[in-house]
C-alpha cells in the first residue's frame, strides 16, 4: 500500500504570530502514527507582524518571513505553497496559531471580511475540487470558512460564541465541540477540532482532538 | 499525591540554534500524560547565532534572545533561569537542538573544553547535590558531560563515534543507543536518549525514547 502524502500548511512558528508550536508537532506525530507520509508547507510571505511572546507585545522595527519561520518547525524540509498543487497531495491539514489568522488570511484583523492569502486559497478549492480531505485546528478553521462558506461547510471552533458567529457570517455551519472532539463534514470532506482555541487545554488533550481529526482525514482519503 | 514539578530547560526555537522544537513538544507531551506540572525555563541571554532553517546559513544581521524565543514553544509562558532554584522543581530535562551546544555551553564550538552557561551550570550542579533527577535528550548530554563529567556520569548520544570521544574527554562514560532506548545512571540520577541525534529518525521513534527518559526521571523523583 503507497503511504497517503499529506500536507501540513504552516504559518510561522510561534502561538501569537506563527503556527501553535505543540499544534503543529502533534499533526506531524498523528500523521507519522497512523504511516501517512508528511511534507511541510508555508506561503512565502512576510508576517503581519513579530510578537514577543514572554512580554506579548509586538517588535516595531523586526520582520520575519512565513516560510523561514515555519521551516524551524520542519527541520529545515518545507515548500513554498506557491509550488505545492493538489495533485502532490493525498490531503491537507491545517495547524492552529493566530498566524493561521493573520498571515495565512487577514481574520484576526477582519472578521467574516477577511481575504485569504492567495496560494492557500488556490490550494484549498483544488484539494475540494479534487474531492481531496482536509483537516483545521484552533482558529484555521476560519479559513476554511472563508474559502469553503459558499457550500457550507461545517466546522467547529470550540466554543467560543463570537468567533463561531463570525464563521456563520462566511456560510459555515458551527458545531461546538469540546477539545478533544472533532467535527467532520463528510459531504465536503472537511474534519476540524478546536485545539488550543480552549486556552486551559492540556497538550495531551490537544493531542487527543488532533489525532481523532487526523484519523478522519485519512479515512476521507481512502 | 501533590504533582511533581518537572522543568523543561529550553534553549531557543529552532533545532539549528535552538531547541529542537519537535523534542521539546515531546518533553511537554511525555510529562504530561505522566501527570507531572510543567515549567518552561530557559536563561536570559543572546543567541550565538540566528539560522535561516529553510537554507540554513546564518544570518549577518540577526540577534535573538534565547529566552524570549524559548517562549514560543512554551505559549508564553517561561521562567529566567536565573529565577529558578533546585527547590521549586523534583526534576529538569534538557530537550536537544544545535541551542543546547550553541547557547546553553559552547560544545559545538569548543568540544571537550567547552564552558557552560552560569545559571545553567549552577542549577544542574544544585540538582544534582540535592539527588533530584534529570534528563537530557539528542546533543544536551554534552552539557552534562561538562558539569557531571567529575562523577563521571553515564549518558547517551546515540551512536555517533566522534560527540562520544568528546564526551568521554569530559569524564562522562558514554553508551550507545537506539533512537527508542534511553540510558540511565541510577547513582547520579540522570537518564539520557538519542532523540534527532539519528537525523533519519522518525517523529513517533523520537517519542518513544523521550517517553522512556521521561518515564526513568519521574521514577527517579519518587
Amino acid at each position: 500500500m503507497t503511504k497517503k502524502r499529506v500536507g501540513i500548511m504552516l504559518s510561522g512558528c510561534g502561538v501569537y504570530d506563527g503556527s501553535e508550536i505543540q499544534e503543529a508537532v502533534f499533526v506531524l506525530l498523528a500523521l507519522d502514527r497512523a504511516g501517512a507520509a508528511t511534507v511541510f508547507i508555508a506561503p512565502n510571505i512576510e508576517q503581519m507582524h513579530v510578537i514577543n511572546h514572554k512580554e506579548g507585545h509586538p517588535s516595531t522595527k523586526e520582520t520575519r518571513n512565513v516560510l523561514d519561520e515555519s521551516a524551524r518547525i520542519a527541520r529545515g524540509s518545507i515548500r513554498d505553497a506557491a509550488d505545492v498543487m493538489a495533485g502532490d497531495l493525498d490531503a491537507l491539514v491545517f495547524p492552529g496559531g493566530f498566524g493561521a489568522a493573520k498571515n495565512l488570511c487577514t481574520f484576526a484583523v477582519d472578521g467574516a471580511k477577511c481575504t485569504v492569502d492567495p496560494q492557500v486559497e488556490r490550494l484549498i478549492k483544488a484539494m475540494h475540487a479534487a474531492g481531496k480531505p482536509m483537516g483545521f485546528a484552533c482558529i484555521a478553521p476560519a479559513i476554511a470558512a472563508k474559502v469553503l462558506g459558499p457550500v457550507h461547510v461545517q466546522l467547529t471552533i470550540g466554543t467560543d460564541e463570537d468567533t463561531a458567529k463570525a464563521l456563520e457570517e462566511m456560510g459555515a455551519k458551527h458545531v461546538n465541540a469540546h477539545v478533544t472532539e472533532c467535527v467532520v463534514d463528510e459531504g465536503n470532506k472537511v474534519a476540524s477540532a478546536p485545539a488550543y482555541m480552549d486556552g486551559k487545554a492540556r497538550p495531551s488533550q490537544v493531542l487527543e482532538g488532533i489525532e481523532k481529526m487526523v484519523a478522519k482525514v485519512l479515512e476521507m482519503a481512502s
